[in-house]
């Protein structure tokens, strides 16, 4: 995940033979673009932007008429004038990168590290307004190795942005959940938006052409986009923590989510298409957290980081100016971090979670009195700046809610209580005590009697302030007593021992910068990347996963399952079958290093032609959040040649594909 | 794995409302035949007998014209008189089942085991050969839980077989090595045979009709053939041998192999061609030890077995009787296996293995003239009975040797003494004293050497005895002189140890008999068993594998691989791609209990007829050789739709698809 500032040219030509010129790398940045969430790129001398199907789900909702949905029915404009304005879209074209590491670092004086990040953070407020009025472009200040370095980030801001063509959301997400991260894949998970600019298409100086091939196998390509976020320079002792404490208390709180939601969803049609999206996501969440958890339980993937962080460590003792600066850093983490999981279970019981919207707006209330008097700075860290207002807002919003779930998730808390607190547990015995011990009486009658789901009666307490707190017999603001001392002794140490982290995490950041230079690429800070692999199968299941698929694995995948979801196919891809290729490359794989965040981000050759387009990656890559390796971690793109097909064959849009292959010329 | 007379009817019965009569299991039972090495059944009222292709191997091979070779380019007869013979080929038919358990236990009078050993097999070789004498049949005594019971199985034996079709190999074991054990699967591994009897095609009484549908999801199906062997019986003692010593020399010992075999097979395309088997046969049984040690790897496995050991001795424990028998069998076993393991690193080195055929025939020569003196119980057991006679032939045989394949073997020998014994060890300085110090070199510099190649030199020392031994300077006699005293006495102190497990074993088979009854099914025998289960698919790679495959999934995988071997078409699934149903199911998976044996067993529904044919395990599946899960493991076939939709479409076999369906009226 190199940025563009910093190409391993020499890594390069050792490893590929494979020499960029500045020009190379200014036409592949000036080619790429950023969306919301997502990365994108230009594909087309009109401005055609090529991104992934959930990246664009926003603007293609948007963009449907009243009585249609294009997220699931699919669109493809039949001319240009045909194309649909959609709201929420934008993008960003970086223009330039600079390193202001020493001004940032300059104006930081002051003696304690609070003052020092005012100082920091209102410099590069200054950074970036100057930057704005002198550029009028979008300007960034990114912080990478977690302080070791700061660079600014100028962006030229697009924002009419017109959907020109979607699929069919069951054949851009085909196999659902059950193949959500998994390889080999059949999926054509794409979206085509055009930027215009003053009412007409833009003419975009760089955008990258179309190769006519397509992919092939143990070819060297390049990912340009913008991973998100990843933990590589975490220490053993965050990993740890996240290994043992952390990652298996949410997976156990999923679980207890996805109880509740499914047995919801199990009681109506209505409900499951209510609970869809939100049991998705969960789904989701517990693959993904489960995917990272077994990275940390690799042991070779442990002893990895641990030679890493030796070798770390060694390079900072061994200079007496890093090791007086930054040698006592793992320790103190170290200490910080065992501090927080001694009170994690602890403080994850006594809290307002759980999943219940009626709990946690009665924690609001109760918190909400206590919290205004108090100066920021000395509030809790989820009540600082702006946020303590919207929860004050969120309270007085009438929230539609679910009772039956209510009841199901606050019976799901308790339950949860029960198995973690001692029998004593005062909080344990006043919440069960409504059900005479049992769970899930306690949440029903607790439920049934409170009137917090009725906005007036939030709107009473919240304004008769801590009076009116003090004297309500509502049960939940009775429970919701109890707990908040507690919480709040206990998440504010916690908030102080992050801060702890957070700090030491930066002198580790400028110490890794110090020890290693630009060898090592900074974590994913969602902004521009460029990420080299090799298109390759790789060991699975016993035998070998091919580089890539075909349309004909798609209808075995239909066929084998007897079409059912989420293995159907759209009518249109049923209807139109015989006119396909079958043979035609459809999915493939690489090693290429992504994250989240990367979704639509193209897949180039080394002319910078677009092969594939990256929208996932395989199980075996969820470890990488941690350490990259390659031998079966890959990521998963659309073959170029499926999108050029399938537009053709499928959704009669000759003319995008056209456009694609550059066959008309640029208007 | 249920035997045919004692079937689990109470347990068919809630689980699956399934009371199948006396009729249907006869029926069944002789429809099924046993087949060398694998299973079959009856297809047809004219005798047609379904298998596997790798089954109907050396009746394929042999029934080639000489300029041809149907394992490769398939074959399938115009019509019953185009039917080939072929040699080597027989069937049994199981006719009767009759419990001899009284009868052998009575004559085991004697007080010393190996005398109660000598009294048993000469009643099982009267209870044979009276058998035979009164019914004509083929007739086999079948020891049970290892020595627990005794069953006489009489069979009706045919000789007559003709081959009637076999597809080319290369879409029979389509996916080769890799996709061996694996699922998602595409193989048309069938042979279909012909039964004749007196010249006639056989017209059998039984034979399972084909059904109209094949194998449906969470369909009840049976699997009726002959399990080889399972290790089900073993105590912890005896599978923490096979995971931590056993199974990880023999793994070492196939990699040290296949190094040696790959690297001659590299030499040449003629030695390509000469070691394609060996190397596979070396794959195959490293994928399958493998599995196997997954399964002993695996905690939730083996804290099954553990959980069933202590059930199994407490309920020994709880009968003074069983207690007084069988009691300290466990102990035992655990004290001779932890015997065997403390010596099994010196045996192993100090042997005549490695995979050097010179060495080893070196091995047999010092070794033949000390064991001929000897009295047969007194020698080696690889030299009772006529097995010396058989080492001595093979010594004066014209062994064809493959010089660099032998130097390289013993090279890795060498190589391997040197990583494993200490730098003194006498042997160790003895062999590599030949090269410096280096393993190549010593092996080199013997093989140059050795005359033993010649089989004229090999007579001369055999004939010459211990003095011409003792006189040679072969130095690979050299050698073998100093190995042969060390490994006669842990060869011989191994020997005398797995007496002892072998007794105490066969004294828990009948505890666990007494224990249990049959409840439990005895180990697999080779002999026929019938095994339930459903067809279903399962949770694999992140996601779910689906209960069938189609033939659209075996183009796209032969695409995805770009048609390279072993994922490449046979030329007629390539011309007559356009004339198939793509969506006709082709390979699918079910629960059923299976192992090696069971190959070409038939699939059957409540109705009995045929939906398909048994032919491998998934991956997950191979540490059900100790115990038996379902929840990924699963037993593979072929689709009996994919069988009639090939002969009918690319085997212009009408004729036979017809027979198989019922559509001709029997001869």
């Amino acid at each position: 995940m190199w940025t563009f500032d910093a190409p391993p040219l020499e890594y390069w030509r050792s490893t590929y033979n494979f020499s960029p010129d500045q020009q190379w790398l200014d036409h592949v940045r000036l080619s790429a673009v950023r969306i919301p969430g997502c990365s994108a790129s230009f594909v087309s001398a009109n401005g055609l932007v090529m991104t992934n199907h959930h990246c664009g789900r926003s603007c293609t909702a948007s963009a449907s008429p009243a009585d249609t949905n294009y997220l699931d029915v699919g669109f493809a404009a039949r001319n240009m004038s045909d194309e649909k304005h959609c709201e929420g879209m934008w993008a960003d074209q970086l223009q330039s990168i600079q390193d202001v590491t020493d001004r940032v670092r300059r104006v930081q004086t002051a003696t304690t590290s609070s003052a020092q990040v005012e100082q920091r953070n209102a410099e590069i407020g200054r950074i970036e307004n100057e930057c704005v009025q002198q550029t009028q472009l979008l300007c960034q200040v990114v912080t990478f190795y977690q302080g070791g370095m700061y660079s600014l980030y100028r962006y030229k801001h697009y924002t009419d942005i017109r959907l020109v063509m979607a699929p069919e959301g069951s054949i851009a997400f085909y196999g659902g959940d059950p193949d959500n991260f998994t390889y080999p894949r059949y999926d054509l998970d794409l979206t085509l938006l055009r930027v215009y600019e003053n009412g007409q298409p833009l003419r975009p100086r760089d955008y990258l052409r179309w190769s006519a091939a397509g992919a092939a196998e143990n070819e060297l390509v390049f990912v340009v986009g913008n991973p998100g976020s990843t933990g590589r320079m975490l220490t053993m002792a965050q990993m740890e923590y996240l290994r043992d404490v952390d990652y298996p208390a949410r997976l156990a709180q999923y679980d207890r989510l996805l109880r509740s939601y499914r047995a919801r969803s199990a009681s109506s049609p209505q409900a499951a298409r209510e609970y869809e999206n939100i049991i998705f996501s969960l789904e989701n969440s517990k693959k993904a957290v489960t995917g990272y958890r077994v990275g940390l339980l690799d042991s070779s993937i442990m002893a990895k980081k641990q030679a890493f962080e030796r070798d770390f460590r060694a390079r900072v003792n061994a200079d007496p100016k890093l090791r007086a600066q930054y040698g006592n850093a793992w320790t103190e983490i170290e200490r910080a971090q065992r501090a927080i999981a001694a009170q994690a279970r602890a403080l994850q019981w006594q809290s307002f979670g759980g999943g219940s919207t009626l709990w946690n707006m009665a924690g609001g209330l109760v918190r909400i009195p206590l919290q205004i008097p108090l100066a920021d700075s000395l509030r809790l860290p989820t009540y600082r700046g702006p946020a303590l207002e919207r929860i004050r807002q969120s309270e007085l919003a009438n929230t539609p809610l679910d009772t039956a779930f209510e009841r199901m998730a606050l019976a799901a808390t308790f339950a949860a209580w029960k198995e973690a607190l001692p029998p004593d547990d005062v909080l344990l015995r006043a919440a069960l005590g409504y059900g005479n011990g049992d769970p899930e009486a306690a949440a029903a009658r607790i439920i049934a009697q409170t009137s917090l789901a009725d906005v007036a009666a939030r709107r009473a307490l919240l304004e008769g302030g801590t009076a009116a707190i003090a004297r309500s017999t509502d049960p939940l603001i009775v429970l919701a007593r109890q707990v908040e001392p507690v919480n709040r002794r206990l998440a504010t140490r916690a908030a102080a021992l992050e801060a702890t982290i957070s700090a030491n995490a930066e002198k580790l950041g400028r110490a890794i910068y110090a020890a290693y230079g630009r060898s090592l690429p900074p974590d994913a800070t969602f902004t521009l990347r460029i990420s080299d692999g090799l298109v390759k199968g790789y060991a699975y299941n016993g035998t070998v996963a091919p580089y890539k698929t075909t349309f004909a694995g798609l209808y075995d995948r239909a066929a084998s399952f007897d079409n059912k979801p989420p293995f159907e196919l759209p009518k249109r891809w049923v209807d139109r079958k015989n006119r396909l290729d079958m043979t035609t490359p459809f999915d493939f794989v690489s090693t290429n290093d992504i994250i989240g965040g990367n979704s639509g981000s193209p897949v180039i050759n080394r002319s910078a032609e677009v092969v594939g387009l990256i929208f996932d990656g395989n199980i075996e890559s969820l470890p990488n959040r941690f350490i990259f390796t390659d031998e079966i971690a890959r990521s998963v793109s659309v073959h170029s040649r499926s999108i050029t097909e399938a537009l053709r064959k499928m959704y009669d849009a000759e003319w995008i594909a056209d456009e694609l292959e550059g066959r008309v010329a640029a208007r």
